[in-house]
């Protein structure tokens, strides 16, 4: 897994940082989170292929994480499109979308599919042999959610050595990958673990924007590869937190800490913040696998 | 006046190039005249305060000509806006707009005020002691309008060695200002013309995009100090023009060559030009006052 951070700054865009949108390459799919204002100009400066985006996700409808959509969406059409295009997001957003492009009398000639959210419990939204994404539901001042992709488990690796030992023939290796034990001719049974390596685990990449400090998403998201949290203030402004529904870096941190993720990638900075090393300060005291998003960086999960 | 070309390209903000938006700086106002996708960084950019825009024109409901509307509107109420801000556009606009910020439960504490256009003659839609706007009818896929900014006559200047000579009493400047003769006490009467110099001609600026060749805005826009004109295409491109309602850089020069306007700048280039210069070729042989938009241009009016 692949996660390219477009934009990780609140509220608005301005020349010093661009507002939510982010890039998750998963086994050669492209998947985009959120997209704010400007998020066009920005998968082409990171020189991601447009038609390798088939599915986007949006948490909330709050203009910061999805006023580029009508424009994305625009621009696939004048770039001829043709596949779908799907799009999870809170239950109203295709009305509005729709009446933005209709008011210009300029759909789209690919089928665009809205997949509209509305419940308030976790569910498996997307499904393929490769990813499975599920809803982490928040809570924030509008109905919002948070995103699970976890990859499916891969393949087991062949054992080159293995096979050969025990001339196996090449019309087993698609069940020896799968785990099956192989039964020779001469009734021999062939345990799987001489014939095959474990696969890489499967990786989990948790998306949480945006949202109050809500310990009831820890079940959801345990032992995550990487839980990326919202972390708007520092605790010195824990009252516009409160206020706002927004979290503090402490506050992420213990989030990260409850569900033993791996790593905690904060993000969705106040600009009232200059400079970001007091969040990485305040989080690791807590939860020392800390890091701060930062708009253009890129990271293998 | 002075005009900021934010965008002048066609359909899609891009790394090379951002779509329509201006500003027209006239007489210590700003107004913004469409607003694409990441017009609200380009304006900071610009470094053009936000409280000084309070009237927004809109030619169309095509996305590269108003969708960056919402997130600047948004960006407004976050800055604490308390002004009234005006918007002038197509029919249709505030419903999408106000959709827009209904489904994100964020509305503005500040007076949000359409002025809706449908009309297919031109009208006067904005007045003041200093400007006036009048819409000009255009030619395009759908419901388009230019528009005609006219900055007001200017009071005339005072002659200071004249109202010594005739010891005019500072009482009566204003009056001279706005062009009246003196009666002096004796019974005398001195004429303006002796007391002040003629004002600094009134300026205007005509912004015609998106459109066809339409001759019939001539008599609207005669005599322009500046005419901005797209020229999607080049003559060789002519049946894309046709097809899409837009012009070509020589129909740009041919309405510019029959309103005898002074200057002609041209606008909304196509994407698949890489060198701008055919179009200044393609236009100076009609008329030579003719002069290319460029992302980030401020010109002197």
């Amino acid at each position: 897994m692949k996660l390219y951070i477009l934009g990780c700054h609140a509220a608005t865009p301005s020349m010093k940082g661009n507002p939510t949108s982010q890039v998750l390459e998963i086994r050669n799919s492209i998947i985009l989170i959120d997209c704010a204002e400007g998020t066009q100009v920005l998968l082409r400066k990171h020189k991601i292929k447009f038609n390798r985006i088939n599915h986007i996700f949006i948490s909330h409808l709050h203009g910061d994480h999805f006023f580029g959509l009508p424009g994305l969406i625009s621009t696939f059409q004048l770039l001829g499109r043709e596949k779908e295009l799907h799009v999870y997001g809170p239950s109203g957003l295709k009305e509005v979308i729709l009446a933005l492009l209709r008011v210009g009398n300029s759909g789209t000639s690919y089928p665009l599919v809205f997949h509209e959210l509305q419940k308030n419990s976790s569910e498996l939204i997307f499904e393929n042999d490769k990813l499975e994404v599920r809803t982490i539901p928040l809570n924030h001042r509008i109905y919002t959610n948070g995103f699970l992709f976890s990859e499916k488990p891969k393949d087991r690796t062949l054992n080159i050595e293995g096979v050969a030992k025990y001339k196996i023939d090449k019309a087993f290796f698609k069940n020896i990958k799968g785990g099956k034990d192989v039964l020779l001719d001469s009734g021999e049974v062939i345990p799987n673990h001489l014939l095959s390596f474990d696969p890489p685990a499967p990786k989990s990449y948790a998306y949480c924007s945006d949202t109050a400090f809500d310990p009831s998403i820890v079940p959801l998201i345990k032992g995550v590869d990487m839980l990326y949290h919202e972390a708007t203030f520092l605790s010195s402004e824990a009252h516009l937190a409160a206020k706002t529904k927004h979290s503090t870096a402490m506050e992420a941190a213990k989030i990260a800490k409850e569900a033993g993720v791996k790593a905690l990638l904060l993000g969705h900075f106040s600009t009232r913040y200059k400079n970001k090393n007091a969040f990485l300060d305040e989080a690791s005291g807590i939860f020392p696998e800390v890091g701060l998003a930062e708009d253009g960086k890129v990271l293998e999960i």
